[in-house]
């Protein structure tokens, strides 16, 4: 008989929004302790260097489309690792639950009984802004703050995203991966009276 | 003839919602660096280990009302003791500019010509639902994500809250400082339709 194999461990983490100083203490702990990162474009590449040097590094990009492992792939390499009894960091740019398919990977490790930990980021929609000198909120001006996919393709007919209520929000938004969409995010909003 | 007196720089910093490893990197740099840090019962005491032991420690509270400095002290403060050369820290719980005034004061310093810096944190609208395994986001249930002050007076006749729209989208709400209005919050929502 042998010794039953003990699972390692994955944290869930998020990079902040690019500045390598916006990581948390937490996020550095985990990253100086980690058997296996995978990271992907929108994290820093300056944050690993808290990664010890014989941790295996997996790029997981997907900027652009088929070069990169597909969100499966990611699920997998996570179980697989764990599994072998390692300490897997996934780096993720922002806070892994903001838009960040963090909510999947941490269904799918709870699915395969592997143990995890979220350690929340400093999120691009609340810190782009600020770097650009803009309060998401204020108290005599925005009592909300709404975050919203940007890279959702506004033309599709079941879209998630409500752009009659936004439009007329007197709140701030906030989007997100919305570059490419942006004429049709304007065109949309403009369209239901947003100025 | 005197040499000019040389400002200080007032540096806006985000505690993190309350774990002190969700404190930020460059957060920890200021703390390390201040003269002076304001702060209040919204930033985990447990930061200020950071702080040297020569800074000067300004407790500037306001839980409840009347014993503690209001916003006008705290910014006079912020601008007398950056006037007197020293480096300020002012430590906000979780991000300084979602429901944490610091757009009011950084608009204070703006006006008085003192060099300020905003370091944004973690906020407790995202992380607070993590540590409880909440995505506020999810590719295929929340495309959106609201931040709404529960602080204000959901009786007062002009609000800012659009309780109809609020109550009726698909995405996630967050209400931040709600636990007192909570009856009111909930009473408003389950009025408009909200489940």
């Amino acid at each position: 008989m042998t010794a039953p194999r003990v699972n390692g461990k994955v944290y869930l983490v998020g990079a902040g929004p690019g500045d390598p100083k916006l990581l948390t203490l937490r996020g550095k702990e985990c990253l100086e302790r980690a058997d296996v990162v995978l990271y992907d474009y929108l994290a820093n590449p300056a944050i690993l260097t808290h990664v010890p040097d014989h941790a295996e590094r997996l790029y997981v990009g997907r900027r652009g489309k088929g070069k990169y492992p597909a969100q499966d792939e990611i699920n997998r390499l996570l179980i697989a690792r764990a599994q072998d009894g390692k300490t897997v960091v996934r780096l993720k740019g922002g806070d892994p639950f903001v838009f960040g398919r963090g909510g999947e990977e941490a269904e799918v490790l709870a699915s395969a009984g592997i143990e995890f930990e979220v350690v929340p980021g400093v999120t691009a929609a609340v810190a782009a802004p600020a770097y650009a000198g803009i309060p998401v909120t204020h108290r005599t001006l925005a009592s909300t703050v709404t975050f919203v996919t940007g890279h959702e393709d506004p033309d599709k007919p079941s879209t998630g995203v409500e752009w009659p209520r936004l439009a007329t929000s007197h709140g701030t938004l906030v989007f997100l991966m919305g570059m490419k969409n942006l004429p049709a995010i304007v065109a949309n909003l403009t369209a239901e009276g947003r100025s």
